[in-house]
């Protein structure tokens, strides 16, 4: 596979728009995925209990397996609305069913913003009407951010069973809310043929490793959604499972969720660095990844990191903190710096060390000489920033 | 009971003192808590893996049972010191044994500052023989300081089997690590008399509801260690389990451990408020525990509140994180006013809200309407000062 340019709508028999529906008061806030044919969607959500009206309208879609377009809206979450807040989701539903012609459940439906307010309905129908399958795939990456710096896409290219397949992934998340603005979005679409179950089945275990393991300030939106679409138009062979093109199919879908987690996590709120945190040596996978993702949520490592302050201690009490298994033997590098050996300190080039910590990225590989278990988290550096946009008044 | 002045060594047959050692610059650094006759010792520590080379030779002393000292120093930790530290800790005890001529299992050691440095014992031995019986007992709630910015102490008195019975509490506590400062250290001594067992068991219930709820950065230090001596000086009947003695000694050691827990919170690094949450309605008194303790320690909650911005959305979705039930029929109050009822957003004066959120303690107030749980926790804001103590170099 390689890295293309394109839009969320490269792959074959897709297409995408995005318009200004005054949720924002100038920038896009509104944007449409479709494919020609229905395809094969597969998704995971926010785990929060308070989860927003779309969330509970795309499950549904998600049990049913196929759909034709998302539609997704910035500026207002739609959580924490009420029954009239799953009455707008279902009502924007329609709209776009009606606009475009497809059938009411095959459209899924995600927002992010504000909490606690409605869904301005005479705008968000105007909206639509203004939606076209003749718009600019390139605006809906800007028309569903928030508080984000950046628009954050990725575009594969690769062979699967002699065919060309493409995959393009989208994404938003910048902080949980600004003020109150939902997470993380993640639309991905791909022209590969491939059943919904084993689409569902692939992204639920990539999901673990990727997004999963990306924190900005420790929340869990109302909002978190990730949607995957297959449409099957590259007209390959239908991959299935344990064969060669699925490896290549899950490698893709792999490197584009890792792709967009570590740019929702290097575009954290007030970030200046991206912290990658690599854990060797736990007794499973999953035991390293939570203490991956421990030290990288820690204020105390993150306004470390920011000071380009080697100040590994608190890297160990994190591991300290979540490990279940005893830790009396690691093994810490900071930006590829000895740290500690066996548990005891090494002495080290402090000025030199903190030179290299004033890098964009920052990487600290933790070994824990407890068994074969890996993992990885990404996350960002805390700064006044970060503070400063979020003690800034909603209202 | 009732609160009065006092230092650690008010219960009858305790004396205190402090010293520079010269860990510190310049101020206090090393402090003694003596019991003329050997005391009943409680202790708790920190559940944190990557445990301090003090707290491994507490444990020891709290099977015992008994102990007739405290020494204690700040600016270095002990942590992360193998085996060098752990001998260096047994030397300590043995210095002040040899001093004031008790067993040397009878002395507590307690550390608290930088991790991955190995104690100056050169310096420690000489302060050991600085400190004195006569020495002065208000000195040594100073000497267990690292970032705090003030003294955290509290004493009480009450009447337990018709005898004058006092109780004093002295902690420390402001942020995980400043460079690796450790978070938490409180001392507790009284001079009611009651078996070791029943002081253990009344402390660790207690602890779940005091200490255990607050929290600055969500980080849990290496050397937290909660110590409670009770030398019986008071001459009253044991306090037995059932009794109504009981119930008042529970009620004191209550008070005392609530009231240092709140102060360690107010006096949190870089905090302008204390917020105290309060969870009623719950399934269970540990879910609304839970519950408080995730929205008193959410970063995005915490920047809200230094912005004095009634930003309840934040507050919502740290509940629904940690839910495990429905989460659908919510009251919310800040600083008494009423902003989401029955899970539906109220219309509020957001401007005579956010004034009321410039006070100097928040109250945060949520019901689930799920059950009879109810549960408290105390943390404080998330401002710049946090940020700029923390990214501050250690070298």
């Amino acid at each position: 596979m390689k890295e293309i340019k394109g839009t969320i709508a490269t792959p074959k028999g897709f297409l995408a728009d995005a318009v200004h529906a005054q949720l924002k008061y100038k920038n896009l806030d509104l944007g449409v995925i479709l494919s020609e044919v229905p395809a094969a969607i597969a998704g995971v959500f926010t785990t929060n209990k308070v989860c927003a009206a779309p969330v509970l309208l795309d499950r549904k879609i998600i049990q049913k397996g196929s759909a034709q377009a998302i539609i997704c809206n910035s500026a207002i979450a739609n959580a924490v609305t009420g029954k009239q807040g799953f009455e707008n989701a279902l009502k924007t539903q329609q709209l776009v069913a009606e606009k475009f012609q497809l059938k009411q459940d095959e459209v899924a439906v995600c927002s992010t913003g504000v909490i606690g307010v409605q869904l301005p309905m005479e705008k968000i129908a105007t909206g639509i009407t203004k939606l076209s399958k003749a718009g600019q795939a390139e605006y809906f990456a800007q028309a569903i951010l928030t508080t984000d710096t950046k628009t954050k896409t990725i575009n594969l290219e690769g062979e699967i069973g002699g065919k060309k397949v493409n995959m393009a992934g989208v994404c938003k998340g910048s902080g949980m809310i600004h003020p109150n603005m939902a997470t993380m979005l993640a639309f991905i679409t791909t022209d590969a043929n491939i059943a919904q179950p084993l689409l569902q089945k692939t992204l639920t275990q990539l999901i673990e490793t990727t997004f999963n393991q990306i924190t900005v300030d420790g929340d869990t939106s109302t909002n978190d959604t990730v949607l995957v679409m297959a449409n099957g138009q590259a007209k390959n062979k239908e991959i299935l499972e344990g064969s060669s093109d699925y490896l290549l199919f899950k490698a893709m879908l792999g490197k584009v969720c890792q792709d967009l987690a570590q740019k929702i996590a290097a575009d954290g709120e007030g970030a200046t660095k991206l912290i990658e945190v690599t854990v060797n040596g736990a007794p499973d996978d999953l035991a390293a990844r939570m203490i991956a993702k421990k030290i990288v949520g820690s204020s105390l490592v993150k306004t470390a990191i920011f000071g380009s302050d080697p100040n590994w201690g608190r890297i160990i009490s994190s591991i300290g903190q979540v490990a279940t298994f005893e830790v009396s033997d690691i093994q810490l590098k900071l930006q590829d710096e000895l740290v500690l050996y066996h548990s005891t300190p090494v002495t080290f080039d402090s000025v030199f060390l903190s030179e290299k910590l004033k890098e964009q990225k920052i990487n600290i590989v933790a070994d824990l000489n407890s068994g074969t278990g890996t993992g990885q988290a990404w996350g960002c550096d805390l700064t006044y920033k970060y503070v400063e946009i979020n003690a800034l008044y909603t209202s």
